[in-house]
């Protein structure tokens, strides 16, 4: 699940050689090097989250969770824990939302401006990811 | 958000003059008419969906609806009931990822295709609409 | 999932000899006899919910499901489309919420205050529910 | 939101006059204490979460967390960062379910038991609760 290449993101997106040793799925980072793609005449508008802001929002769900854990060695009422669970879940849900909306906003449209069966995958793999946000 | 193009979009639904009276909100038809959107070069693999089915699925969560009242009439055990309200919930919910993937497949991909600030307005809008699954 | 006894719902919690030939699970209705409960003793306050009203919202949502069919038919934009569905599965779920909480202050209520092995049954039961509402 | 009495879990149901003090949310704890509870002739079955396993639930999905946040920190795959963060979701749900569970077997059975309006509110509490968890 990891990315291990050495090259770091910013040759995510670049149509150099090496990019073609990455595959497609690594192609796709979180955060599209927006430089490299605006050299390749891909206008990305409206792509707001960036990794710094994703690893706060992470950073302070993790909070959220050593919080629910203080809760119940204090022996909290359940409902007041439950209340706390529930702020939780949505904040997951919330983060859930936005990176998928990154995703379409890079990943996805990028796949699709370069047409091909590709296009097709990225966006039947989104179609899956979305009903796991649904169903979870 | 809408489609401006003269050639593409108004074709979809007929072809016909008429085609230009509807909205441009109306320009992404749930079906899009697979022959003209090969004709434009925009090759459209595995969208399985159309309005038939749709349709037909639209017409078996009608009848889960009516059967629940049945239930209710005959004075159903409410577990009993609740097991049915929560199939036929998921049957919705089964049915709305169906479109998001059509929609992801057609009218989203189009805007993407076709460039500009309306492919990012189509995704933000479909951002939205899988929150608002993800939250209902 | 039917109740076919004849005798209707005055019979349902009552001490009667030929409640004990009803099962468990039909000594449950979704609208408990007030009357004989109270003759009981088992106070029950808050319980709002009664089989017209749950009648009147399925029905409403019944018409939601053909106002969906209507938006399919006439070509109606997606993102339109999966709006009507989210609401029409928030509607769902909503009376979903209120049948457990009227299961829950009759039922439940009833099976804890008679005591024994089918309280706990009856919970079990319910959390079960719970978790359906929750992952459907 | 926390209990700070001093007097441990041992006071919470046992009809001492110290109890008197503590407010009717303080009197279900996380972890009933059993033994009080029995001698009240209350028989509890069935309760089977405690606070030990809450805790390790709990560290876990931290651990979950902090797994995401390195996930990203290795600009992983959208969409498999995705598919961790509905891993997460669905642990904290469950969480949340165990814990309704055993609430509802615990302090919503107790208050029952017990009778009056704080019955009543308990439900009504627990109902509001189940809402919270189905729309997050």
């Amino acid at each position: 699940m990891n990315r291990t290449q050495g090259s770091g993101g910013g040759a995510h997106f670049s149509g150099s050689a090496s990019a073609e040793h990455i595959t497609a799925r690594h192609r796709c980072p979180l955060i599209p090097p927006r430089g490299n793609r605006e050299r390749e005449g891909i206008a990305v508008h409206g792509y707001t989250a960036n990794k710094d802001d994703a690893l706060k929002r992470l950073r302070r769900i993790e909070g959220q969770m050593r919080g629910l854990q203080r809760l119940v060695e204090q022996d909290t009422y359940c409902i007041d824990v439950l209340t706390q669970v529930s702020a939780t879940t949505k904040a997951l849900q919330s983060f859930a939302l936005t990176m998928m909306d990154d995703h379409l906003q890079s990943c996805v449209a990028d796949a699709i401006a370069q047409g091909g069966d590709q296009a097709q995958d990225k966006i039947a793999e989104a179609s899956r990811a979305i009903a796991r946000m649904v169903h979870s």
